[in-house]
C-alpha cells in the first residue's frame, strides 16, 4: 500500500487509525464507471504553470499538478473507452447570478471565472455518448441526476478522478460511499491547490471511504473486470 | 480570526488559499439551529481517558478531547435552550446486520460497538422536544429527514458540533453549505481522533464551507439574534 | 371551497376522506415563491388547438387547456414580479441519448420532441434574474438544486403551476410537502392531457399535500403578504 | 393487459394517452427487491371490516380491501423468501410531536394513531434479516436510506406493494422510476381508501412510471429470474 500522505500525517496519527480499526480495503464490484470531475481549463490553466503563476490566469487553477493528473486520467480514460465502460463528467457550468448562494459568499472570485475556463481539457474531453453532469455544489451527487445515471448503467463501483481532492473529489467520494457504491481513487488522478491539504484529504478518503491506490492498480482491476464480465463489449473494440 | 490549524497547515498553504480568494466570512442568518452530532458514549468513552486507553473501551472513541468538547457544547446548548431555539441530535443508532454496506467493509469494528455506547452523553443529552435524527452515513442530511426538519423550523443558519471533525461534522457542513444554509462551526465544540486530521479538516471547513470561530463567538452571535428576533420566546424563559 | 374534481370523484369518495380526517387547510407562510413547471411550447402547442389536433404537433401537448392555464399563470406571474418575489422555472431540457433511462422505455416518443418545442411559452417566459432549473424527472426537486435555491431565498411557501397535473405538478407538490414547505396550487394554473386524470389528481393534491384554490385566492394571499412583509420591495415597484 | 381503472377512466382518456404514446411496457431487470409499504394494523384494521366501520378503529384504515391485498402480498412474499431475494419494509414509526410538519396540518388525525396500530400485520411481517425503513413522508425514498440499501443489494427492479395506492405507493413508484429502477406494481397487492382514487392512480402509474400487472404476472417474472440468475440461492431453499 502506498502512503502519499506522509508527511504531514505522522506515525502517531497512523497508530490512532490503526487502533480504531479504520482503513480496511473496501474492494470493488464488477461494473465500474469513471467520473472525471471538473477537469476544465479553469482548474489546470491553459498550460502547465507553477501554482502562483497559474492562479493569476484563473483563481480556481491548481497549476502544474493539475496537468500531471490530466496525463494520468488520460491513461485511465483510454482503458474505460477501450472496454466500453461508462464515463461521466460532473462539471461546473458557467455561473449565473442566481447561483451565488453560500459559495458566492465564501469564495466570491469563483463567480467571475472567464467563460473559456469552463471548457473541458482537451486531453480528457467528453465524447458523444459520455454523460455530462452539470453541478453547483461540491458533491457530484448533490442536486444532480448522477445517482440515476449510475443506477441506469447498473454501476456498482465508482472511480473518482479530477479535482479538487479536498473539495469535489472528497465530497463525491463521501456520497458515493454513502450510496453504497464501491469507491476507488487513483492517487495520481486527483489534484488540489495545496500539498498539505491534498495529502491529508487522501488520507481521510483512504481511511474512511474508498480504496486509494496508484493509477496502475485501478487499470489492472478494471482490465480484469473487462476480460471477465464485459465479454462482447471487449471484443467489439 | 483564530487559526487552530497551525501547524500542520504551512505559510505556503495559507498563501495559496489567499491567492485563490477562499475563506471569506459567510456570515449568519437570523434563525439558527444547533446540531449535536454523535455525542454518544461510544465517541468519548465512559470517562475522560487518553486516546490509546479510550479506544480500548470503544474503538470509535476519541478520548479526552471529546470530553473537552462536551463541556463547550454544554455551554452553547444552554444558550440555545435559554432562547428557545431548535436543537437537533443526528446520531448513530445501534447497527443492524443489514446496515453494513460499504461502512462495514471499510471499518468492520464499527458494526460491533456495545449497545451502551449508543447512549447520549448525559451532559448534553436530548430533552423532550428535541429532534432525534438517526443516521447511517457521515452526513447528517444523507438518508435522513434533517433538511425537512430545518425547513419546518424556518432555520437559515446551522451550528455544527460534535464529532468527528473529519467525518460526520465535515460531511454535514458540506451538505448544509450545499443546501445554502449559513454554517457556523465553534472550534472547541468539535473533536476527532487525530490532531493532524482534526486541524486540517477545520482548515478546509473554514476555507470553503463555514465560519469557524471560538464557541464564545457563536454564543455572542446567537445571543444577539435572540435579543433581536426571538422576542417573546426569550421573555418566556 | 371549490371542487373541480366533481365528477369523477363521488359522494362516497368524499365521505371516505371526510371520515379519515384528510383535507384540512395547510395554510401558507410569508415568503412565497412561484414555480412555473414545463410551460414550454411542447406542452401547449404553437397555438390553441383541440387535444387530438395538438398532439399531432407535439405528442407531449395538452392542447387548448394548456393555453387557458397560460393566461391564468400570466396574471399570477405579474403579481409575483410586481412584488419582487422569486420566480423559478423547472423545465425539461432537450433530451440527450444518455437521458433515456426508464422514461425512454415507458414513453419513447418523449425522446424525440422537436427542439423548438422546448422554448418557454412567451406569455410567461423567464426574465433576467429568474432561476432556471433544468430537470430530467417528474419532480422539480429530483436531481436538481431546487431545494437549495428555495432555502437561499428563505422561501416557506411554494406556489405550483404548469403541467401536467398528474405528472410534474403532483410529484413536485408531494416533494415540496415532504420538505415541509407550504404548498398552494391555483387550480386554473395547472393542466393535463385528460380531464378525468386532471380532476382526480387535483383531488388527491387537495386532500393530502396542498391547498388547492382559485388563482384569485392565491393572488389575494400573496398580495397580502407583499403588503405586510415585503415592505421596501413593494415600494420599489 | 388488465385494466383495473375502468371506469372511471373513459375511452376518451384512453385515446388521449394512446395518442400521446404513453404506457409502453418498461420491463424488468434481473435483481428484484420487494417493498412492503405501511402494511401495519393502522392501515387495515385488527380484522377485515367495511371501510366506514374500519375507519372508526383507526382513521388511517382502508378496511377490508387492505386485508384482500395482505393475502396477495403474502403469496408474493413467499416467493421472494423462497428465492432468497431482498425484502424491505418502509413503514411509518409512531409519530413524535416534532414530526408534525405539513402532514400534521393537512391530516391532523394522523398524529394520534394508537401505538398498537403501528405493528406490522402478522401475515406479512418482517423476519430477522429484512430491512426496516422507517419513513416520515409519502415516498419510501424521501429522507430514508432506501436507495443506499437497494444499491448495496445490487437491485435493478423494485416491486411495490402495500398502501395507499395514491399516497406512499405512488410516491415511491415515482421516485423509484426517477432513480431508474424498473418498477412493477402487482395490482392486487396495493390498496387505498377510495375506489375512484385507487383506480385512477393505478392508471397514472401504469401510463407513466411502472408496469402494473396481476400478482401472478409478477410471481412468474420473479420465478423466472430466480431460476436463471440466483442459481445457488434457489438450491439452498
Amino acid at each position: 500500500m502506498t502512503a502519499p500522505w506522509l508527511p504531514p500525517i505522522t506515525d502517531d496519527d497512523l497508530a490512532r487509525y490503526e487502533a480504531a480499526g479504520f482503513g480496511k480495503p473496501s474492494g470493488h464490484g464488477i461494473r465500474p464507471a469513471l467520473l472525471i470531475i471538473d477537469v476544465q481549463y479553469r482548474t489546470v490553466g491553459s498550460r502547465p504553470m507553477p501554482f502562483f503563476e497559474a492562479v493569476q490566469e484563473y483563481t480556481t487553477s491548481c497549476g502544474e499538478v493539475g496537468w500531471a493528473a490530466v496525463h494520468e486520467i488520460a491513461r485511465l480514460l483510454a482503458v474505460f473507452r477501450g472496454l466500453g465502460l461508462p464515463v461521466l463528467y460532473p462539471h461546473v457550468a458557467p455561473k449565473r447570478s442566481y447561483d451565488a448562494g453560500r459559495l458566492g459568499g465564501k469564495v466570491p472570485a469563483i463567480m467571475d471565472v472567464p467563460e473559456q475556463g469552463y471548457r473541458f481539457v482537451e486531453e480528457v474531453a467528453p465524447e458523444a455518448d459520455d454523460v455530462l453532469v452539470p453541478k453547483r455544489h461540491p458533491s457530484a451527487f448533490f442536486g444532480t441526476a448522477l445517482v440515476s445515471y449510475l443506477i441506469d448503467r447498473e454501476v456498482d463501483t465508482v472511480v473518482v478522478t479530477g479535482c479538487t481532492t479536498s473539495g469535489c473529489v472528497r465530497a463525491t467520494a463521501v456520497d458515493a460511499f454513502s450510496y453504497n457504491f464501491h469507491v476507488l481513487v487513483p492517487e495520481e488522478c486527483v489534484y488540489d491547490r495545496s500539498p498539505t491539504v491534498h495529502a491529508v484529504n487522501l488520507f481521510d478518503i483512504a481511511q474512511k471511504y474508498a480504496d486509494v491506490m496508484p493509477t496502475d492498480g485501478v487499470i489492472a482491476a478494471v482490465t480484469d473486470l473487462g476480460s471477465a464480465a464485459g465479454g462482447d463489449t471487449v471484443q467489439s473494440c
